[in-house]
């Protein structure tokens, strides 16, 4: 059995994947609305929204680029609010977009300062929307949403605040509309313990007036396309139909189980996590204050080459685990730990990494073994 | 068992479907790599092309969106040859990225004439792209891709020829390489008999050509990223893991059948559908000469409902059949007979069409009952 801990996709539940191989259905037909239907009730529920949550046959990615075309429009100005490779890719999409983009960029590591955001927007006033990331993928850290939000809204009450909560929603607390955000977007592989293929996105009251003045070219992606179908139980495109029968499954598990108890849940799987790290000897990469409940980032221990453990880790102890993007690549790995996880496979990841840093000779790892 | 006789998606095998319930793997990993090799390896012998065939996560729609944001930059000059309700949704799509789209449009129930649209080349040399769809889902027409194909070089060598074959590749003849087609996108929930959620593209080298020069604005579904992925043996974004499971065992049936094999089934498919279809008494929509072998557009009779007709056949008879689309709503139903599909399936269509019209009344189905 293999132990697979990258941040996504994350393995998924026997009766999620059995859920899987269900024989196609019409997805015109009212089998397919009350599937839809059903799920949206979900959503809403573990979104902490009244608003409907549009489904789209995409990764992460792609609702990225549909909360750009459906709010930008081009020379719009927006404030990119970046803490890694994923905040980056968000300012990326909206400058291919035409967007004039301002990136304000913190250490990778570190949080988002919601007082320094505050600032930024005050030294201009033109922007039409800020761009956030909740938890940060890439260097293991969630932001503080709500203090981030509300520093925004303190400035500009009105600006649209635009949420890549990818590998946050349905894990880590996050409220939509208490905390009055407008465009929120999360992939069905990551907390909801679902395979890949489809993105889930929520759009407030302000983001669809955002919507309805923003001029970017849009069709695939488009929010008021999937809004129309949806009050006819469809989507406009054919949708990914077995991941819709793999989330309704999911959803019924994590609708049970509540926000409350998965949020505490995540918090003692990444306290395991960090402590067993620690226990190796090896050094967070995260500021320990933001470090994320969802993915622990690990400074690889000098002597030691990320290719060779990573290799060690798979090929030994049936172990997968990501390694660092862009700029981190061979500096970090990752080690996922959302979705469908427990505590022993965790324990399991720390006393494989422990034997496997011994057999390759790190001092540190022998130090603490 | 439900008999559902829809143009996508399609039923799909039992070995496919249990494919489809497979655990999550590293999508950067070693394992992942093999399976978009081979499904590449695949893909190719079937698109009968030497180039990679790019994989989406996404459904058709996408794959046509994708299609225009590679190739096309606002103001070009665009000659879109339609037939039906799919080549009218190609030429918006390519309105919405700012081209200027000449609409050369055909009856529906007819397929696109070489001559008419070698013609239309004639009169205006300043078109970058023709746009055609290969077979027209929603009047169950297949365009003769070749002779138009032909047509186009005669007159425009390098233009460059962007296929909409989302609903023949894999079950027609559709010869990418010897036709001369540039850029031509299929979708996993048709003849391939895979569930939707992953849209395949092959690009020429004049395809790639008119990439590099193509300044609409592009992410998720930038060709260049995913060729450059693709040869790490990976997508840029986290794909639909799960459908490349099942693309990757129906793949092997479809290859071990070989292209001509499956040509002759849908033929006798086709032929099946129709005799039946005219033995009720009832007429088909497309004109025969050039009526589809994936899908049968059948006009709905004098005195029937088809909302009614729809319900019987689906709460009677368990049998789910697609309605007209846009303008062709109430005017036709249709038959898909694509994919997996068995001539019994298609009898059993016939015979229970044959009694729910004369449940109906109709007075065709009587006469012919």
């Amino acid at each position: 059995m293999v132990n697979l801990r990258i941040p996504g996709p994350t393995p998924c539940p026997d009766d999620v994947l059995e859920a899987m191989s269900g024989q196609m259905i019409n997805h015109r037909g009212p089998e397919f609305a009350e599937l839809i239907e059903r799920i949206n009730a979900g959503l809403k529920t573990l979104f902490q929204t009244e608003q409907d949550v549009l489904i789209l046959t995409a990764s992460g990615t792609g609702a990225m680029e549909a909360a750009v075309v459906n709010v930008v429009s081009p020379g719009d100005r927006i404030l990119n609010v970046s803490i890694g490779s994923f905040g980056d890719r968000f300012a990326t999409i909206a400058e291919t977009y035409g967007a004039d983009v301002e990136r304000l960029a913190f250490d990778w590591g570190t949080a988002a300062d919601p007082d320094a955001v505050a600032e930024a927007l005050e030294r201009d006033d033109a922007y039409r929307a800020v761009f956030i990331t909740h938890n940060e993928t890439s260097t293991g850290v969630t932001n503080d949403l709500e203090a981030l939000a509300r520093a925004c809204r303190r400035v500009r009450p009105d600006i649209v605040i635009v949420v890549d909560a990818i590998s946050s929603l349905g894990s880590l607390q996050c409220a939509v509309d208490a905390w009055d955000l407008d465009v929120v977007a999360t992939g069905s592989q990551k907390g909801w313990m679902v395979p890949p293929g489809l993105a889930m996105v929520s759009v407030s009251e302000r983001g669809w007036k955002a919507f309805d003045e923003a001029k970017s070219p849009r069709f695939y992606f488009d929010f008021g396309r999937a809004r129309d179908m949806l009050t006819k139980g469809q989507t406009p495109w054919t949708p990914a139909v077995s991941i819709f029968y793999a989330l309704d499954v999911a959803l019924k598990q994590l609708v049970s189980d509540g926000i409350e108890k998965i949020v505490a849940r995540q918090r003692r799987l990444g306290d395991l996590t960090r402590r067993g790290v620690k226990s190796l000897g090896l050094e967070l990469f995260a500021d320990e204050r933001y470090a994320s409940d969802t993915v622990t980032a690990v400074k690889v221990p000098e002597g030691v080459e990320w290719p060779a453990l990573n290799k060690l880790m798979r090929e030994e102890y049936q172990t997968v685990l990501a390694g660092g993007q862009g700029k981190l690549a061979g500096q970090i790995f990752r080690i996922g730990h959302l979705g469908w996880v427990s505590e022993a496979e965790l324990e399991a990841t720390i006393e494989s990494l422990r034997s496997a840093l011994a057999k390759l000779g790190s001092t540190e790892a022998a130090r603490a073994g």
